[in-house]
């Protein structure tokens, strides 16, 4: 093809994930309306999944002390979708070692939710595999995030799609969770992905964080090497540096099934105020982060305190502690 | 190489655009102050170009408006630079149809620019040829930037890169005026600029504009397929979404001859206050006018108004005005 890019792939499917991972800026405490408009819009727009939350385990997170989202009732997820009669999938992530999922993910026929994705890091594996059985045995579609896999050696990569592979995952999804991956590297390991998942029918995903401004290149990136589960969310909210934008997203695919005037309509109505009280985006420690493939922490902690502009400081304690 | 992007090529050399660009933010009025600090950031983190400002006609700006980085006069640039001893070279760039080049761009020897980039619209292209042979027959190395090529047509690139092909032009760089360009489509236009010019010894450049927050993806893009002459600015600062930030560049460049710290610095000391004061980078309206392909003159003016965030409206006038 000569200009692919104004081509698209039917095949790709696009996930949001604003309450979900945006919900790590404000420990999930949406109001209902603000999930609501945000549930409208995806199925305006014609997104395919909707993350509502975590399903986080209720002993090690008080829930006096999160919003809804980080639990997933539900009864709070019904309060916004009701039936959810169409064609928008509903989807709710567990974390391996935080979640008590024998209880707290009901059976399928039980349940709003379509999809249970299962996020881990490489040493978690053996839990992530006994969560995506129980809850494909459950009747979900079931996903795995393998999160920062930027800090994992070659062999344990390797080592844990092959242990992927014999299970019931329909997607293992890569997961940039410090933003320091430049497209080459996300192409390479999108490649690595497909050969290991080849005759599976397994699709692979792209979860991407905007910490050197890089999250939507390297989400185009991924589509262009076979990724066909992507991960978005409006504005790009999200921990940190947040992730790749939905409504630049939606402006690159070319698919008719996705619009982006109901996007634009939630960003006027409730992101350009919500951006009044929250913070996230590819902000200069953030970028350092990045730079250094290390995890944000220390970049939130150094923007939440009084000496926040001082990045040279930050850049010499980071720098001398490697 | 297995993993390339943690080599370098030493080839590679990078001009900051900070004052120029980010001037047409400000109508060039930045204090001396603040343009010395950039010029000793350049110095100290490695810069090899900086780019003053223009050299505009005074008969079409009027000098009463604009700071003197419009018009980069020697003596308010050896205010700045002295006599620029040093390995930095300056560059100013001269716009075609607006510079008045015959008189306004003195020889070589009585000027403290080492470097005339000529800014030319495809269908200026025989004035700027005059002023590309004005430039060099006056002493200077001389680049030209091909301006808005994502709304050229195929054969009039084609015949803009044989005419300059021919000019003592060393550099010619791939210019997204627009902000609208995919990675892939940089990948091809850098590589139809080296076959254009294979055997000449001409270096491509490449100036990103961040409308879809692509800048710095684009930017190693063109790297990765050739690129040698590399436009940055401090913070990302330009016209409306901006450029390709310094701060992500220097970090992706594995040159130790680049230092970010200086970078940084002055992100600090000058770019957190002037955030205050000036507005710049991909907003709503500029992803918008990005991803149709147009100039962003719209947004600059929506986002001067009163309605700033209607970007439905914003989108519906520029979708039914297609």
């Amino acid at each position: 093809m000569s200009a692919p890019w104004i081509t698209y792939r039917p095949e790709i499917k696009v996930l949001d994930c604003t309450v979900r991972d945006g919900g790590l800026v404000n420990d999930h405490m949406f109001d209902d309306g603000m999930v609501k408009d945000i549930y409208q819009t995806c199925l305006d727009a014609g997104v395919d999944y909707m993350e509502l939350g975590y399903k986080a385990s209720k002993k090690l997170f008080a829930p006096a002390k999160f919003g809804s989202w980080k639990f997933c009732d539900e009864d709070d997820m019904r309060r916004i979708v009701g039936e959810n009669d169409g064609s928008l999938k509903l989807a709710a992530m567990a974390d391996a070692e935080k979640t008590d999922y024998h209880e707290d993910i009901l059976p399928k026929d039980q349940s709003v939710l379509d999809v249970i994705r299962v996020a881990t890091y490489v040493h978690q594996l053996p839990v992530a595999v006994d969560m995506i059985n129980d809850a494909h045995q459950k009747g979900y579609e079931v996903t795995c995030n393998l999160m920062a896999i930027s800090v994992v050696q070659e062999p344990e990569i390797d080592q844990a799609l092959e242990v992927l592979r014999e299970t019931p995952a329909s997607t293992v999804v890569v997961v940039d969770s410090f933003g320091s991956l430049y497209g080459e590297q996300v192409a390479r390991l999108v490649k690595k992905y497909r050969d290991a998942f080849d005759g599976t029918g397994k699709e692979i995903g792209i979860h991407a964080h905007n910490n050197q401004q890089l999250a939507f290149a390297n989400t185009i990136e991924a589509i262009i090497h076979g990724a066909n589960r992507i991960d978005a969310t409006m504005a790009g909210i999200g921990r940190g540096a947040g992730n790749c934008p939905m409504e630049l997203l939606v402006g690159f695919l070319r698919n008719p099934a996705y619009r982006i005037r109901p996007v634009l309509q939630l960003l006027q109505d409730r992101f350009v105020d919500l951006r009044q009280k929250l913070e996230w985006g590819a902000l200069v420690p953030y970028n350092i982060t990045g730079q250094l493939n290390q995890h944000p922490r220390s970049a939130i902690s150094l923007l939440a305190g009084d000496d926040k502009d001082n990045y040279v400081e930050f850049y010499d304690k980071l720098v001398s502690d490697l």
